[in-house]
C-alpha cells in the first residue's frame, strides 16, 4: 500500500494545485493533502476554510483525504505511514528552493520527496500571485476552482 | 499495482544511479530499469554489458528488473503498464533540461515523470565525468560499484 | 503608433534603469515610465520625488513621459493604449521571477512583456543594493544619476 | 517605422515559433522572419523548404516577410534597417544561453534584442525535440502547423 | 602575506560553515571570520554568542580569528588589509544572489570575492533551515557542531 | 607560499581571461596559467601559439607563468604544488557546469577550486563566441588583446 503526502499552505488552492493532486493520486494508492500550519503567518483563509475548499474539489478522487498539520512535516509523514512527499516544480528557482528541504527531510527520516513538473498551463499560477491580482480587481477565475473564486470574492468584498 | 520505469544510458551505471534505483524501488511495487538505446551514439559499454552491470547491483531489490529499449520511451512505459518514469535531478540545469521531456511525455501519453533529488553525496557524479576521469588515470572507485570499476579498468587496459 | 509601459518602483532610479529607458525609447514611438505604487510598502522616496528624479534624466528623450499608477499594471497598460510592458533582466533568477508575471499579464489582457538584457556594466546595480551601500557610507555615485546621488545624500544626512 | 528581425533555424518551425511570430508582429510595424543559415550544419529541411513552411503560416500577418541569411545577424539587421532582434525565452537556461549573444550583438552594432516569454503551452516544444519524437513514431501534430506535420511525415516516410 | 575575510551572520554556525572555514584557512595565510551585524534584524543568538561558538570550533586552525563588524564589509576588508572575501556557494540561486554583491564590492574598493563550492554533504544545510527544524523538534545534531547543538537546545528549552 | 593553477583551453585568450589572470595573480604568490590539452579536439590555435599569446599579455604580472598540460588537472595541481584551481564564473549555467568538476577534483586530491565572478564588462565574452563572430567578419578587437586580434586576423585571412 503506497501512501504519499502532498503538503502546502494552499491559501487558497489553485488549478495548479488541483492538477498536482489529480496526478499524484494516480501514482499512489492513498494521497493525503496536508495544509501545513505556519503559526507565524496569518493567511487570507483560515485552515478550516482551506481544507473545505480543497475537499470540494477532490471529492471525486479515490484514496484522497485532506488534513492539516502543525509541526515537522517528516514527523507527520511518518505518523501517517507515508513513503513520500509529493510536490510540484515550476522552474529552476523552485528547484533550488525545494532541494535543500527534500535533502533535509531525507536526512531526518528517510522520507522521499517526489517532484512532478507543474502542467505548463499553470506554470505561472501561485496562490500569492492570484491573491495579489484579485485584490487589484483582475479576473483570475480561469486559474482557480469555482468555489475558490466565490470564496475569494467574498473575502475581498 | 504501481509500476515505474527508470530510464537512462547507464554507460556505465554509477553509485548515483544505484541510489536512485534503491529509492525508486521503495516508492513503486515494480521498477523497470531501462537502458535506452541511442542508435546514433556508440557508448563505451555494449547494451548487454550495461544491463549485466546493473543486474548484479540490484539483485537484492525486490520487484526490480533491468531491460533495454529502442524507441520512444512513452511507448515503452505504456507497453509495460508503467504509470511513471522516475529520474534523478542534480541541479537547476538538469531541471531545465528534463522539464521539456517530462512535459512532452505527458503530452504524448499522459505518463508521469517523478523526479527525485540526487543524494548530495553523488550530486557531482555522472557517467561521462567518471569515464573522463578514469581515462586520465584518476581513482573513481568510490563513485561506482565494484563490478563497474573492474569492468571500466578492463576497458581502459 | 507603438506605445510601451516601463514599470518599476524606482526607489530611486539607477543608471541601470536609465539605460533601459533609453533603449526602450528607441524601440517604441512612445514610452511611459510608470512608478508603480505599492500601498503596503513605504519607500525611501515619495512617489512624486521618484517621478521628478526620473523626469530630469529623461527630458532629452522624445516620446517619453513619467507617471505613477496604483492598481493592476495591465489595466494601466490598457488604459494608456500600450501594446507592451518593457522590463530589464539581469540574470536567470530575475527571469524565473518575471516569467510568471509576464504570463499572468498576457493571460489577463493579452499585453506583451518585452525583456531587454541589462547592460552588463549595470548588471549588479539595483535600487535596494544602492540604498544599502549608501546607508553604510559607500560611494555609489558612479551607479546613479547626479540628481539621485544628491537626493540620496540629502535623505541620509 | 519600427522593424524587427526574428531569427532562428526553424528546422522546422513549430507552433511555439508561430506564437512568437504573431506576438512580435503586433509589437513592430514590420517583422522579418529570418532563417539563419549555418554552413556547418546539415538540417532536416532545406532553407527554401523552411521558408515556404513559414510563409504559408504567416500569410495572414500584415507586415511580415520571410527571408534567409548567411553571415553575422547584426549585419543583416543593419542592412534591413531593423532596430531589434526578437527571440522567445522558455526558461532560465535559455536566458543564460541568449544573454551573451544579446550583449555581443549590442556591442557590435547597438541593435537591441527584445525577448518574449514563450507561451506556457509551448514551453516544452522545440524543433529538435519534435523531430526526435517524430522519428520514433510519436504523434506531435498538436505541436506543429498542419503543413509542417505533412512535410515532416513526407521526410520520414 | 595573504589575508581573507569570511563574512556571514552565523546565527548559528553550521558544519557547512565550518567546512568553508577549514578550506579557506588552507588557501590564505590569515583568515578573519567576521560576524556581520545587521542592526535591523534580531537574531536567535547574540553576536558574542555567535563569536564564542565559532571560536571553540576553529581553535585548532592556525591563522584564524573571529570578529564582528557593523558597517560596509569592504571598509572592514580594507581596514584589516584583506585582499579577498571568501564565501560558499550551494547552488545557482546562491550564485545569482551573490554575484551582484561581489561585483558591487569590487566596484567599491577592488576587493576580490573568492567562492568555494559548499561540500555536497552540507549543500542543504543553512542556519535558517537548521533553526526551523530544531524549533519543530527535528534532530539536526549531525549538521552542526556539538557546542552549537547544546546552545540551540538551551535556547529552545 | 600560496600557488594556484588557472586552467582553460584559451583558444584564444580573451580580455575576460586576462581580467581573471590579473585578479588571481593578486590573490596568490604564484599563478600558473595552464593550457589544458584536449587530445580529442582540434582547436583553432596550436598549444604553443596559445601559450605565446598569453605570455605576451602577462609579462608584467609577477609570479605568473604559462604552461600546458595533458592529463588530469588535479595531478598537475599536485605536481606543481598548487593549493587551488582558479576559474571565472559568468552566470548560473556556468556554475552548474563547474560545480561537479570542482567537487570531483576535491574528491580526487583535496585541491580547492576558487571561483571569481567575471568582470561584468566581459560577462558575454567567450573564446567560442569571439571566434564565431570573427569568422563572420564582426569586429571583436575591443574584446581581445591586440596580439590575439592580429593572430586571429592572420588565421582567418
Amino acid at each position: 500500500m503506497s501512501r504519499a503526502v502532498c503538503p502546502g499552505s494552499f491559501d487558497p488552492m489553485t488549478l495548479g494545485h488541483l492538477d498536482i493532486f489529480r496526478r499524484a493520486a494516480r501514482l499512489f494508492d492513498e494521497l493525503v493533502i496536508t495544509v501545513v500550519v505556519n503559526p507565524n503567518k496569518q493567511g487570507m483563509f483560515a485552515i478550516d476554510e482551506r481544507i473545505a475548499l480543497i475537499e470540494e474539489n477532490v471529492a471525486d478522487l479515490p484514496g484522497v483525504t485532506v488534513e492539516s498539520w502543525t509541526g515537522l512535516l517528516v514527523d507527520y509523514a511518518r505518523e501517517r505511514g507515508a513513503q513520500a512527499i509529493v510536490k510540484g516544480l515550476r522552474n529552476s528557482t523552485d528547484f533550488d528552493y525545494e532541494q535543500p528541504m527534500a535533502s533535509m527531510n531525507a536526512h531526518l527520516t528517510g522520507v522521499e520527496t517526489a517532484f512532478l513538473c507543474t502542467d505548463p498551463r499553470y506554470a505561472y499560477v501561485s496562490s500569492s500571485l492570484v491573491k495579489e491580482v484579485a485584490k487589484l480587481g483582475g479576473d483570475i477565475t480561469a486559474l482557480i476552482p469555482a468555489n475558490v473564486a466565490a470564496a475569494l470574492q467574498a473575502k475581498l468584498a
